[in-house]
């Protein structure tokens, strides 16, 4: 209840959709609307400040620091769709503060007149695997049509531990006030930030969005590069056979 | 004191009783006020969100997504007792939290009249045994003759641990309002969901309520199951005699 | 700042003297405290509830529950002084609840116009010895050749890591409002709840109120018992020479 | 929110610089800073309560307790600067304790119209090194080169886990209240409390002071042992190569 949020503009926006895209597992959700917000061209407009938020400061490159915070940035699609990206390197630092967090997102959200609120996260297997499915939650069934079109997986019931943070609050938080809200959750191991399972995230909003096109030029890369070492890593795990059926010669 | 109670109806009733029913030690006060409201064909009407629950969405079979909540439910019996139910999949996220919902669904109960308060739980013992009392605790001496002729054990000053979370406070907070509270504590290892020492809570519940039937069809399979389960698990750990004295002679 | 002070009494009181007496190191200040309260024969006037402490009750021996809770009581001694002792078997659940629990007595504690605070507790060493000092820590220097003339001592600077909980906050907050205040602390190992180190604390505040005697039958009976144990502890772990000796002919 | 300044004189000052000097990583930042209070004859002149502090007083020599604070120093530089120093042993138990306190120190500051804000702390490496550099962060990027001409370093993005506690928050309210702001940090292992890297931040304080003099003496000689402790931990350290050597040929 103690955020403050510091608009730097007032953009106009007409029933804006929203994309949460915080840290959490595999850091899934935050490359995906990372990636989106910069191919949109998008702007910040506010500064959400909280003592939720860890008592803390990051220096960036030219060493000037930053307070802990989240971040709105507005973009507007080719089509003309206004979106609000929540981003940032931080969640609250307490579960009541994450719930004090996204009551405070809210309560901005509603005063824009959101019309869609859309989660972005990870789905957490740890096993490394190359088919990495979009699964998603929905505020209610009617939604699931229309997310499967667009290759969304449900998994019945899952995951089963829910869904945690920002991503679960906000959904949620969406659902109590009667606007269409869905998770979307990047398959992924959970062991490092993922980005061939935020590609896919983004492949899924490319759709959602009726986007044409978004720059993962820079993200493509890195999934190629994380592919390569995955390749090498399960090659140099794999019994060397031959030597195993000498051993059974000798 | 952030609790946000949300009616989806107002049934009208008189003195009712409450039974608390979340998850705890072995799971049974949820599993055996569960199998109650169930067979009284108890309604919800109402959802007690609140920031001290965690920050947390849960998917359902469908994928459509539960905030983390508390709920209460009206049943009548066929004697005409209305009962409230609190049933749900969480307990708050910190000790204060804890507290602060058993004071707001207290003030809830407070306003519908309750004239009695059960609170439900499990009665940890470490061990896995057959048989498997109910232990019970009062908010005054007078209230024990009447449990005892229901089957309820009286084990002097225990659990010595106390009794925490919804069960203990809310016996607690019914105590400080003057309304006769008791909790029932059904005899369980620990170590599982104990659907045989719900069973038992069961049986005790519905002399209380005067139940002439509970059905409790789906819960004895299960208790069933789980006593085949713990027969194999017994043989198995048992010394397999003739082999050792085999062992002697060889 | 949540805590309900409820009044069973309102004992009239001239400038008493406070003695807090709650679970701590070795149990010291709760065992020589509630030793003193039963020999004064003190009356319990107020019980305080807390979210600050546990959402807990507490069965006794009847099986009625306890509600978590610090208890006030009132005793006279023969000479006259009026004496408030802090009972129970609680301290609040995190830093802040100890806090908030220990202003919440303070108040009613100026409310009554209490003109000493003595806080008690355990020093703990970590060694079981068999010279146990009671140990002191003073609002103000001049208090100090009072306690010792009591039998106190003063180890400069320590215990080093503070005082901690009631004891600390409560003799603190005593200096904040300019009230006469101090620690007694019992030196005792730590390891368990340490009768004998009581007993030195109760001989401590005997000369400091002025009474004739203390009725320390029951502690003293314990204290026998577990110097007994410790005896034969320690007889145990000694090196039995002789066999040792045998050993290096054999 | 809880804080009680305690004001025990209201010094007079104009446009005062600040300077916090609370504990941290190898004790850096309150070494330093108390060191430079003492030297400029600083006096107390509030102190900061707080229940986000621990419950806990501290005895001094005099076995007198002090309830765990905070506490504001003015001190006036030969050239007429006028400075507040934020000295003591806790910062706040919780993050948003130390949240909460840094906004009370802020909202005092800004009383005073403080116009320069310094944080002090330690640069955590693990690792024992000879070349100790003062790390710098800033509010606005104006303010390197001053400060780079003190004999600060700027390490693009570094610290990467940030400046937390005290020394993070009160630099990020500053840049939030358009207040330059700046954090030194004194490189050091972080192993025990480093007074050679706090000579070194005393030595950029002094420059940027534009102080003639700081008397160092009793720290130069305890950076004195601590150096010859650490050459002969470094010698023990060493592989005795000789005896290598000779252990090859025998």
């Amino acid at each position: 209840m103690y955020a403050i949020v510091k608009y730097t503009s007032k953009p106009v926006m007409k029933d804006p959709w929203f994309i949460e895209a915080l840290p959490g597992i595999g850091n899934v959700g935050k490359i995906a609307g990372d990636c989106l917000a910069q191919s949109l061209g998008a702007e910040r407009f506010a500064i959400v400040y909280s003592e939720n938020f860890p008592p803390q400061v990051i220096p960036d490159q030219d060493c000037v620091v930053h307070m802990a915070c989240n971040e709105l940035w507005h973009a507007k699609t080719p089509s003309g769709r206004d979106i609000i990206f929540l981003r940032g390197d931080f969640q609250g630092s307490t579960p009541e503060g994450q719930f004090f967090l996204a009551q405070d997102i809210m309560d901005v959200l509603l005063a824009f007149g959101v019309s869609k609120i859309i989660t972005l996260g990870g789905y957490g297997t740890g096993q490394v695997s190359k088919d990495l499915h979009v699964f998603g939650a929905v505020s209610r069934i009617e939604l699931k049509k229309e997310l499967e079109k667009a290759g969304v997986t449900f998994n019945p019931g899952q995951p089963a531990a829910g869904i945690v943070g920002a991503a679960g609050a906000l959904i949620g938080l969406g659902q109590m006030n009667g606007i269409d809200s869905f998770c979307l959750m990047g398959e992924t191991s959970g062991y490092f930030a993922d980005s061939r399972s935020a590609l896919n995230v983004i492949s899924v909003l490319k759709k959602i969005l009726k986007l044409r096109k978004v720059d993962t030029k820079a993200l493509s890369e890195e999934a190629k590069k994380l592919d390569e070492l995955m390749n090498q890593a399960a090659q140099q795990a794999e019994p060397p056979q031959e030597r195993d059926e000498l051993s059974y010669i000798g």
